[in-house]
């Protein structure tokens, strides 16, 4: 299952309500969401990808994996953070086979080493069969404050070579001290959003912690893969609680793993992160479509067709696209959602 | 008489071979050469005013300037520098009147007071017709290394109440040090290219000076104002030395005296400039066209439609026309110029 919902603003002005950055080409030729499936498919068939995403987007899904069948690009009628979304498609793979294991994946990040990350999924799924909820765990390579954490407790099993830890707890975004001390004491991990479970364990969970989600989800089950299917989900969607898969059920869930993942992991947050996944010049500037520098250092610059010019940058992102533009310091290229936020406060929604 | 010759690469990419500089309105609604013949028109009708400009802008300087008579226009079929084209003018002019006193002023200057200007040419105007090549004086506000300087030497006289000194001597741009001691010893001005002189006094100049041209002009002189204008001139302009009026003429001439002028010149040489004469708001911005800045300070911002989004800029400039961007920092503004000189090694002819 791949989550297809919105966001991006911090990847503002290419990612749009319109074009997510899962659908953009971020890093290379194709779309997130694409290289994301090429990343899976040594692993099973297109029949076995469910994509979940909302109407807006799901012709541009179609278009994005080659060969998915429609029925399995599921339509939300509005986002409800990823426990509904998880436990919809858990719904709706359970009606084809009980017995089914199910890997959750963003469709937003990318991956250096797929042949190892295929190797960590399949540690995943192979303790995912024992009947624990597994998380991927990405190594840290810095005191990063824009993650949550997973601390691991015991070493419970190999699987595949893949060590399998329980997981003590999942923490919150730390700041930069407790990020700091979590990559000195070895025992953390990012939260990467990837799951792997079977789809009874994680209804079973979603039964116990939010029965109004679960009672919701039976009530649409019989209308699953009939005319019915959108209007059943849109009318237990208007009343669905809105909360993510971690805060809703994973904090608190019995039987929680961690597989750690040491893979080249980025969820290309920023414009700094997409950089820095780019290959750089020997001044260290990323320098795509029309451009004209001088004088110019650790810099990223990234046209749609007219002519950048830049003298004199250091440590800058120039993005323009069609009809708008940026400039910012790689230092603030978080702060990039504030202009998205301010933008919709004044209504310039053509810019949104 | 008007000098709207080509230039302007430092105000690239707005300033294009094209478009050059006084034709663009860089400061306020009007072009340069508007704001320029404005500031003149309480001194004199338009039929006498007389414009030299290459074929290309001829129809534009047309534009420019309402109710001037197209035999005013006059087109130098290619750049010969200064002297020449002063030359070919002051020949102009001599036919209708050889009485006449003329004023030369470059189309590319901003002036905060125009009434002061008006009064400085005015006293220009009464020192040249006592036989002196008049030079208006820009009293310095900065150790400025991009301008020429004018030595003054003796008071020579009061002219409408404006002191009119004998120029020691010309200095080509100063390096930073000899600037600073410029302005510190108080009796230097910059050159502002702001000239007045009687027709014969400047033609007896070329006459002196520069017998060549002298005699080039001489062979034009009966083709003024018949159909054989275009090619007279441009025989002789084949030939003719390319050079400045200061180097060719000014430097080596008899009897050159200067009027100061403090009257908030300014030759808008480069972005700066043109951002330290808009309205800054608080924070130090000047922000045209659409945009949407957080956290910036002592910006430039001039977005020609589209959306301009800046993040945490200090001191940049960011200009933003239909097929070309511009980003720098206000420091490197002079180095604009390395840009187009290195897009004409490259050939990229469009953005010229």
């Amino acid at each position: 299952m791949i989550l297809a919902g919105g966001g991006g603003t911090r990847l503002w002005p290419l990612s749009r309500r319109q074009r997510p950055k899962h659908l953009l080409p971020v890093c290379g030729e194709e779309s997130m969401l694409a290289q994301t499936w090429e990343r899976l498919q040594p692993m099973l068939p297109t029949a076995h990808l469910l994509v979940v995403t909302v109407a807006d987007h799901a012709p541009a899904v179609l278009g994005e994996i080659e060969s998915i069948p429609r029925k399995n690009v599921v339509v939300e009628p509005m986002g409800r953070g990823t426990a509904a979304c998880v436990g919809l498609a858990a719904l709706i793979i359970r009606k084809r086979d009980p017995e089914a294991t199910m890997i959750v994946l963003p469709a937003d990040h990318t991956i250096e080493d797929a042949e190892g990350f295929r190797g960590v999924l399949r540690a995943g799924v192979q303790a995912a069969q024992d009947g624990h909820l597994v998380t991927l765990g990405i190594v840290p390579t810095g005191p990063e404050t824009g993650y949550g954490y997973i601390h691991r407790g015991a070493l419970l099993r190999q699987a595949e070579e893949h060590p399998v830890y329980r997981v003590e707890r999942f923490t919150e975004k730390p700041d930069l001290a407790t990020a700091q001390a979590f990559l000195d004491a070895g025992q953390y991990y990012w939260n990467s959003g990837i799951f792997v479970w079977k789809v009874a364990a994680i209804l079973a969970e979603i039964e116990r912690q939010m029965p109004n989600l679960y009672g919701g989800l039976l009530a649409i089950e019989d209308a699953l893969g009939t005319r019915d299917q959108a209007q059943a989900i849109a009318r237990v969607w208007r009343s669905v609680r809105s909360i993510s898969v971690d805060f809703g059920i994973m904090e608190h869930a019995a039987d929680v793993v961690v597989v750690p993942a040491d893979v080249g992991w980025s969820d290309v947050g920023c414009w700094t992160s997409v950089a820095s996944l780019s290959t750089a010049d020997a001044q260290g500037n990323v320098l795509q479509g029309e451009h004209i520098v001088l004088d110019c250092e650790d810099t990223y610059i990234r046209s749609a067709g007219r002519l950048v010019a830049a003298v004199g940058l250091r440590g800058m992102v120039v993005i323009d696209t069609g009809d708008a533009l940026l400039v910012c310091p790689k230092e603030r290229a978080q702060d990039v959602k504030k202009i998205v936020e301010q933008l919709q406060r004044e209504g310039r929604n053509q810019y949104l």
